[in-house]
């Protein structure tokens, strides 16, 4: 499996659009910079899109599921078999994200780059399995590397499926139970942070649950450090297959010139992975939502971007960002459309 | 003009269905909690719908414009005819809030509850103005009683044309240039305030023109300071006929059984007011956006709840209620159509 890929350039971003979308918003029948980041957004994805008539639809949906040994140490308040069961309801329509993409008019993928259990022949469900979960990063790294290229090459072969139906904004989610302690870990290697300071309840732990997490995070990530010296390393040794997924996916939209509106916690890990690897993807990312997970503000100020919405939300399965796609579908639709003081005959201000 | 409608009494909140609501949010198929305020909207909505199936459509936008006397003492950024050349935006479809309610699918009703200028006949528009546009109000009252009357009425008349309708929620956008001034007067009476700590740009006015504003605003409040004894009185020597109108609607709505998505700081004021009027009124109001005039956290904090988004807007009309209204959507379509634990077959957490 190779890494070549990651290395082609970013798609260009278009600053003469930028600076056309920025006149277009002086213009509009509204007091300048009074529609506040709605404005900031329809320029950014002007920018980003190369056009002056910027749109998000379609909007593809895509998450991927795995399995992660580390819930062997107790580290989940539910139990492994979720991750498959809820790849069902994801194909049957039950879930949050189903309900949430329906609404949306946007088509949901569900990728099984690695469940412990089968998953078997699903409606909307891919099997690109690497392997049955991960091995339990305590005392041993997660996957190979060879592993990693395939989960990597995962998120790539989705967003390659995206654009080629056309897509505008990619948006990439997550379910795999233990899959906080995951990205956690690789957050703390990524940041140099102790796992105390980012440790969080997931599912739904209890505060005795929360510090035993964060010691088999603090033991796991002082067994590995002398392997932990790059973002690619990170996700190999303590990550999972869907966050190294969401990570290709995300350099790859970006190598097509399709911006990403990242999801919460265990997304954003993966951004951040992304963004270590390659700095200038960090054009290409937009941050949906500030996770209830309270690692996630951590994440987000290396970032260095706010998140779009603030709810209390902590779901994952890409949910927060599919809640965030219609402020985008606002930004776009008030900047196309919108009448300038010119054509509205209206008098423009001192 | 009588004021005896306002006395009675709110529809009742259904305690029996916001149980129900509860009880389903902790079967569907999330971690318990995990969607945050989603969670909580979704509730809320079914308590005061008195249903276990919430929604928020048909939605309905209505905005009130009117003028202010208070202009000719140089507190606006943009001339006093922008009131009017708006009001004929609204009309054309290119307004902001044209374009929200267009991609919502909602009805746009605009009422002139009292421009400077002649409307006109014009489509979408109901002209029931007050007078042409308020007094100043540095040295007079800014309507009479009976002007306060009527553009309370109007207000309720628009809520009673959109219950006829079906109208599930309530949106009231205001235009007005001045607008800001005779709000923020309206909150320093209210919560006992000095101008100068709510004072802000509005439209877009400098550091001086803030400072002027607040001086204005000073002078006015101390020469009415003994007539402003109950939120009525505020209304109407320091108001405006869009604000009154606000008030006004907000009550009727919560009458019947309406809930209202309250937009930033002009209707906010309006909001303010009104539950000062009737304090069991704040179960029915729920705060779009925070604005970006920076009065407006301090009329939030009085209301005692978190507005929805905080994106930075300060343009009015009812607009970030309209960009907020899509939140409302997810949480009930999440309410209404996730599976159960048991319809899925998925296990629960500990």
């Amino acid at each position: 499996m190779s890494f070549k890929w990651l290395e082609s350039p970013l798609h260009p971003v278009s600053t003469s659009h930028q600076e056309q979308a920025l006149a277009r918003q002086g213009q509009l029948t509204k007091p300048p910079g009074s529609l506040g980041r709605l404005e900031q957004l329809a320029v950014q994805l002007a920018a980003l899109q190369g056009t002056d008539q910027p749109g998000v639809d379609p909007v593809r949906i895509v998450v991927f599921a795995a399995d992660h040994g580390i819930v062997e140490e107790g580290v989940s308040a539910f139990p492994q078999a979720v991750t498959v069961e809820m790849v069902k309801n994801f194909s049957r329509g039950g879930a949050a994200i189903s309900v949430l993409a329906r609404s949306l008019g946007a088509r949901l993928e569900v990728v099984n780059v690695g469940t412990a259990g089968e998953v078997g022949e699903l409606q909307g469900v891919i099997n690109q399995p690497v392997a049955q979960g991960t091995r339990s990063f305590l005392t041993q790294s997660a996957m190979d590397e060879a592993q990693l290229g395939s989960a990597l090459a995962a998120g790539r072969d989705a967003v390659a499926r995206g654009v080629k139906e056309g897509m505008r904004l990619f948006i990439g989610g997550d379910m795999g139970i233990g899959n906080t302690t995951a990205a956690t870990a690789v957050a703390c290697a990524l940041l140099g942070l102790d796992a105390t300071e980012l440790a969080g309840p997931g599912t739904g732990l209890d505060e005795k649950g929360v510090a035993h997490k964060a010691e088999i995070m603090k033991q796991a990530l002082s067994h590995h450090q002398a392997a932990l010296n790059t973002p690619l390393d990170i996700l190999q040794h303590v990550g999972g297959f869907e966050i190294a997924a969401l990570a290709g996916a995300y350099i790859h939209a970006a190598q097509q010139g399709v911006p990403s509106l990242v999801d919460g916690f265990i997304a954003t890990s993966a951004a951040l992975a992304a963004v270590k690897l390659k700095p200038e993807l960090a054009d290409w990312l937009l941050l949906a939502h500030a996770s209830a997970e309270p690692g996630h503000r951590r994440m987000v100020e290396a970032m260095g971007q706010a998140p779009l919405l603030d709810l209390g939300m902590r779901l994952g399965e890409g949910s927060g960002a599919a809640v965030a796609v219609n402020l985008l579908r606002s930004a776009v639709d008030l900047h196309n459309n919108m009448a300038t003081f010119a054509e509205a005959g209206v008098s423009e201000g001192d």
